[in-house]
């Protein structure tokens, strides 16, 4: 922490401030400038509350020296987290793809599609039992109708299941069935449920708030690996501007950016990010080329009637056809496609 | 509902609009236009998901002409909502001041503080018992020992309490003792708890999430008073922005534009918007001039040990000096403070 | 400056940072903390530029100590900066309001506008002669012709003149007639222009860009003082974001964040800001309580038929209406309206 | 053009809006709906401006059909425009890299540099003559001087010149050199500016402004077009949001929406956009990928002695490496790199 004093502090200020560093049982170092006076702050073992300075009189600006996560850093681990689920591990060389519908909608829909986004090439299986909607009016998901719908999808095709966790009552019953817990923007920020997250040791994909900064989606981060789950992976899906040609601002430099600082693979969503169709193939192509462990992508095969974002899914063979792409692409940035997870057991009698 | 077709439309695109409107039970008008065409819809008794049309071939775009909300717009309720809380009446021509520390810390420091924020012409008593805190090893509250606080603070000082409910599992406690119930930025898009605030019934402030839309912002209110709750309040808290002269940008214009469609009542926090001391003050008054209902202003006594947000908490002889400032000015806008709640009635034995 | 290292910097990292403090011909002093090492530098007289510093190895962060502006700020000169025109003087005690037409479209409609704004209690008269438009189709303004028909409205009001200098080809014409050169939005960062300015020495009011920090407006306001020109004053008007409400977001909290650190006077402009009648007095009020020396506002009397803008103007009896509310809102922060500047000597033989 | 009427609109307010309609010369089309009416409107040639009935009694908005440019947009012209200089052409399948230093610092450095970037693979010269600082106190550039120098490094590299056209009074300086003028984000809506590069003819090359939206960057391209200047193209070089972890936001997702709906060549520079050097070339692969057809990066071979920018200069053998990259990823997505331009024709005698 370093406590830069502004141009017309006096001396009591000053004697403040290094009396409150000591009271806290640090060490203060004075630095004295041309046109100001900065006060250093030694002794501290971890990150020192800026709040507790910023309000004193003749302080200008308290600034952190040190991160405010640590679990999530690259200090705290140097290697990379990798996150294996059904065989196919995500953080690694391997690029990864988490294909399906929006939401579950129907048994049928829901295994036909499965079908489909695994014949294309996809890992890991997406689909929402459970749907935040901005409107209370609009289709909320199946429940737990939607959770047993995933769990007969996974039988049938072998993908593990990818679902949205929206609140701490349902935890028990999503956590039974998903092979990954999906937090979704709305709840980056809803500290009980990213505890109990933590509590629960299953993977869990941590998307960005919609507004949130690095340092912010790497506290919440924090949360879980601070409850004693490492099963991490964090997922970018647009943050909101003023920018108006498409519903968010996908912000790709944000993967170099926590490759940087933090252990823990990152994905995008291409699909929620531009909200539109055509725009989903080259944004998915972008993010591999970004360095992204991997994407994730809302397929559906009758988007006209789909009941949730029909607008921004694939088409099976639009998708089948970016998967062969990021087959030609990845190798340029020294990836490959992951190896798919092995077919259903208990097929084909 | 108005589909706009783009420019390169076949009409064979335009048949599959007109019969997917038929297919939904309502009624297409083709409207041929200099440079394209349009289709308008009537029949429907409730806005339509454009996501149904955004995705066809040949559609430019489809846009609603209903807003997305119905209770919380004039068009459902012309009057005012007032929500009154220990005999002062929000909404209506009285200007109401919420004040009281960031944090619940001890029973000393909240009944305090709440008596100085009585003194000082305070309406209802703030104060945080469970904290919502972006970092996971920042001071996360007191829990329900800090509602015990609150419940003694109010009985000595006769001032109503606003407090925070954080999560599903907090709010029995948080209910049985808070007057007001606040759901903050976080959790404005928590679905979950949104819904069971709303089949509560008590009453609720709503705070503005930091990237939510005036639209967004009235269908989580819609959440709350589709379950039955009318008993609500908005609160503009600011919103995040590239301009970085403040934790956040108060977006005052708000207060109009809230006032414009919804007959629910708004208040600032400028205490939260400013993050300094210094600003609290003229961005409450601008708040008054604006138009607003009310104002929720942070106040420690000694804010260099508060153990949140200390550098933004008012001393209470600065609340008190506010106080006076907005007892001249709301006259000039048409509206006079509110009278403060009887005061504690077992007292003075 | 202080010169953050890095968790992973090495001891050569170090030696080749003190070198260029050293190169520099200032003094690096090394502060050892818990878990990174800081370099200060003293013997500097002005900023140093952190890009020196940006790109080395093992640097993390390079902290500017001192701000980037000089004359702009408080440091400079301790008293305030007043701009006196036509008697009235902006910066003071006194609140100044200018109003008038969007465009100058007429002799007959300027004139008739500006007698009805003087009449409700203007002080300075606005009319843009140049109009800046994002399409190259809409209304350019009338140039020239323009710039006479303000000097003939000032000849029959005695208002002071307000216009919108747009380029540098234009300058000597605008600069003849204006009493106030005005730079918008859009050329808050065309340095070239605003060093010419600088050299003129006639007021100078200076919007905010669109997406311009509190530094870098304030910067642009030192192009203008470094040249020698210290009549200048500055113009919030809204900012872009993702708030979609009202066409931009008026940062109002910006005016106490100018009179913390800068003498220069700040008015605020709701008309551009809001883009919508019905918000321009709520935000004109808000302005004036948030401690504004003055506002803009755009007034027409005949708005459906203006050529420019006729949404958000004021009819003339609205803007009497709010002079009202103004001299009563005023006297509670401290202020009272200006006394507007003599009538016009010639008049009426 | 389709204007809605508010639900509380009479009569009156609707046969206003009708009579202004027709004043203006178009047929207005009642569409009565479930919960409002709209009208729509006919018979125009052009857009129109929403302007005129925003402001009238009972309207709630009013909705261009049409989009607000037309040279810009494949509706006026169906096919690729392409910008060819030095033999390279801009805006088909090959994909061009711009390189150079941020500034002309001497002969010396700019020549060595650029004859880095000419072996490393380089199309276009880049440097700075003229520089935009957003402080008066920070190096502006070298001038006409620097201008000589750059001709003097296309002499001696035959790489055709890309520099920036600050300002209207060294237009004819500037357009003498270079072989590309650039519009910095800055002026992107400095029409004047715009105008007079629309009658040069020469190839300009228009960067996005820092807070544009796409529609108001191709409003900005079709103020040269509309003076006859077809040699055109775009440049995302990041917009401003309140996301801190790089200078600017890139928004990448901008390269599809503007070949979505418009004929010109986009390219994508990524020194500016994250201003830190190790994301240049994840930046540029991802713009590559997402189907820009070029890239401009800054070079310098001393970034820790460079005037301007240092922090985001690639060193040559980095931007070799990523030349590598790019001809490896380009096929992946049906582009090539560019054949070089031929080699200066007066060489080494």
């Amino acid at each position: 922490m370093l406590i830069l004093m502004d141009g017309k502090h006096t001396e009591r200020d000053l004697e403040a401030v290094l009396e409150k560093v000591r009271s806290l049982g640090f060490k203060p170092h004075v630095i004295p400038g041309a046109t100001g006076v900065a006060v250093g702050i030694t002794g501290n073992r971890g990150p020192i509350d800026r709040g507790l300075f910023d309000g004193m009189k003749g302080v200008a600006d308290a600034i952190a020296v040190t991160r405010p996560y640590k679990l999530a850093g690259k200090d705290f681990k140097s290697g990379h987290t990798t996150v294996t689920v059904g065989g196919v591990t995500l953080g690694g060389d391997a690029f990864v793809a988490i294909a399906g519908p929006c939401a579950v909608e129907s048994e049928e829909q829901t295994v036909r599609i499965a079908k489909k986004v695994r014949a294309a090439g996809a890992h890991w299986l997406r689909g929402g039992a459970y749907k935040p909607r901005t409107s209370p009016y609009a289709f909320q998901g199946l429940g737990k109708e939607g959770l047993r719908i995933l769990s007969v999808a996974r039988r049938e095709t072998g993908l593990p299941v990818v679902t949205e966790i929206l609140d701490q009552r349902s935890l028990e019953d999503v956590a039974e069935v998903a092979d990954v817990l999906q937090v979704g923007a709305r709840n980056m920020q809803n500290f009980a449920l990213l505890k109990e997250l933590g509590q629960l040791r299953k993977p869990v994909m941590l998307k960005r708030g919609l507004s949130a900064t690095l340092e912010e989606w790497l506290q919440s981060a924090e949360y879980i690996l601070a409850e004693g789950n490492p099963n991490l992976f964090l997922c970018e899906r647009g943050v909101r501007t003023f920018s108006d040609h498409a519903r968010n601002t996908l912000d790709l430099n944000v993967v170099p950016a926590i490759q940087e600082i933090s252990h823990l693979p990152i994905i995008v969503d291409p699909s929620h990010a531009t909200g539109q169709r055509r725009r989903v193939a080259p944004m998915a192509r972008a993010a591999a080329a970004a360095g992204a462990h991997g994407i994730m992508i809302e397929v559906h095969d009758e988007p006209q009637k789909a009941l949730c974002d029909g607008a921004q899914a694939l088409h099976p063979d639009d998708f089948a056809q970016l998967m062969g792409e990021l087959a030609k692409l990845c190798p340029a940035v020294g990836r490959k496609l992951a190896a798919q997870p092995p077919p259903p057991k208990k097929a084909k009698k």
